[in-house]
């Protein structure tokens, strides 16, 4: 492989009660909003309250990772591969959750599942 | 949101029979390998044969897209929106498929249910 790099364009991002600190069992029972940039709202056509999507985000507050990490940084679980875990901590720290569509209006999806950070940049969303 | 622009590099790569016009169902029956970049290769510790992983890739062939398209181009069917559907052609060409572990060799995993071509960058793993 040559460059081996690749650019995405953020389109959209969270919106949510948490910030930095939060558990994510607390944050994926609330609800939260996913906020698309405007001119990509006819995307969402097809999309309904009550169906599930793949949110796939950018973790971007999260710096450096290991190859052995102990599973949700608990020190008595053996450390293991990172991607064998879901640890944001990662070489591309990408998220994937799939959430519940409670309702959509216009560019705004409100979820409930999204364990992602207010502010958090979404790269893409598939209906599953 | 000021900058939108998020950049990874890719993890490793796809290696499989398949060129550019193959059919995804053709290519999810067959074999393929991911060959990660040899550096790697301590994060698949924990990872065995029969288990699952779910696949990030990304569509490094794929140019433009629109936001209302008829599913798998077929015609007959009415358009939906580019986030209702799987198409490679979205804003960010991201692609996401959980595949069966047949294998793993050092920095190698042979896997059963990658609908993605010969050469294609993968960003990351997520054992399921």
């Amino acid at each position: 492989m040559g460059d081996r790099g690749v650019r995405f364009e953020s389109i959209g991002h969270v919106e949510g009660a948490f910030g930095d600190h939060a558990v994510p069992e607390e944050i994926a029972a609330t609800e939260s909003r996913i906020v698309l940039a405007p001119h990509l709202a006819e995307g969402l056509t097809g999309i309904a309250a009550g169906q599930r999507v793949m949110v796939i985000f950018y973790f971007d507050r999260v710096e450096g990772y290991e190859l052995l990490q102990h599973p949700r940084g608990d020190a008595s679980r053996p450390k293991t591969g990172v991607f064998a875990i879901h640890t944001p901590f990662r070489p591309n720290p990408i998220g994937v959750t799939v959430v519940d569509v409670l309702a959509i209006e216009e560019n705004v999806l409100r979820v409930r599942g999204l364990d992602a950070l207010d502010g958090t940049p979404v790269l893409d969303l598939k209906r599953v």
